[in-house]
């Protein structure tokens, strides 16, 4: 089963300043060989279910390794079986909508 | 390693009741003999995590078995490396805060 | 416009023990006037859209108020405009469900 | 008070394909002269506390308008007072702990 992932860890008991635990998150994603995009606000991921969860699993992990005591993630996780749709297919269709609305007014 | 998880599936393309799709899950959290508990806008879920990701899986499964052929869940994961902590260990914790600090106003 | 929220704040900077700045919270929720209900991880929310909001927005002030420098808060919402449901409504709706089919297999 | 905030709003009862909607809120983005960014499980939004939140129940009124009878919206707020930060300022800082860490590994 395919999943499209946003993960957004926060280390609790580390101070304001989280940026470096995020670096390791996406070494960790890198390293599992997995397709995903940072934004400003969580990770997107793009992958089979196991391993993208063995990702994550690993993420508390190694946050935990570096001195986090304390870790509350949000993950949200989307699965379709009536078609493959890759995470820029995602962007892609609602820009087509935005163009195609737009040349209809415009028209 | 343990995890308090608050799970929120929402199955896309089978309408606007999706109570029936959320009792399946809770049958599969039973099965899967985890301690949960149904609130008005998900399930928190208490246990070891490969367990409880297992089940989580196994809800996609399950609703996507049911006819839903999309499902976007809202996860949230904590974790902690300090202190054991229950779910109700949780509640319990915010309840003597809030009794504690009335107290001391009406002293 | 009703809204079902739930709202699951973090403070961070303010060390891993968070519990007084979810007292204060359900406090503020409290002098709102507002439905709420506590559980393991946030609480569920039911009024009207602009009086939740205001609360949120008060939340994140006071707890800045108490000192955290930053705060993390996840909020869902639902909005329906097919039909009027109470918080415990959509408890007892699941509910009704999982005895239904347990019902039905004892037949 | 300025937040970053990230929506995903999920409109029910409509079907499997929900970019017609999502298009449709980013122009309420757009016409509220916010900064977004969309990417493929919700969209960074940046901008004061109450024109963030006026624009996110105007996508709520307008996906019900479109005729959505129920929306499930997942919405992170992110706030803080010990400094000024844009959405493009978390991914860079990121960006730079990633590059320093390589740095160091290969020296």
């Amino acid at each position: 089963m395919k999943v499209h992932a946003d993960l957004c860890l926060i280390p609790l008991g580390v101070g304001v300043s989280v940026g470096t635990y995020i670096a390791e998150c996406q070494r960790v994603l890198d390293e599992a060989g997995l397709e995903y995009r940072l934004h400003a606000y969580g990770t997107n991921i793009e992958g089979d279910w196991d391993r993208v969860m063995a990702a994550v699993k690993r993420c508390h992990e190694r946050v935990h390794a570096m001195g986090a005591p304390r870790i509350s993630t949000s993950l949200k996780l989307g699965t379709r079986t009536d078609r493959a749709q890759s995470l820029q297919d995602k962007i892609d269709s609602v820009q087509r909508k935005l163009n195609g609305n737009n040349k209809q007014e415009t028209v």
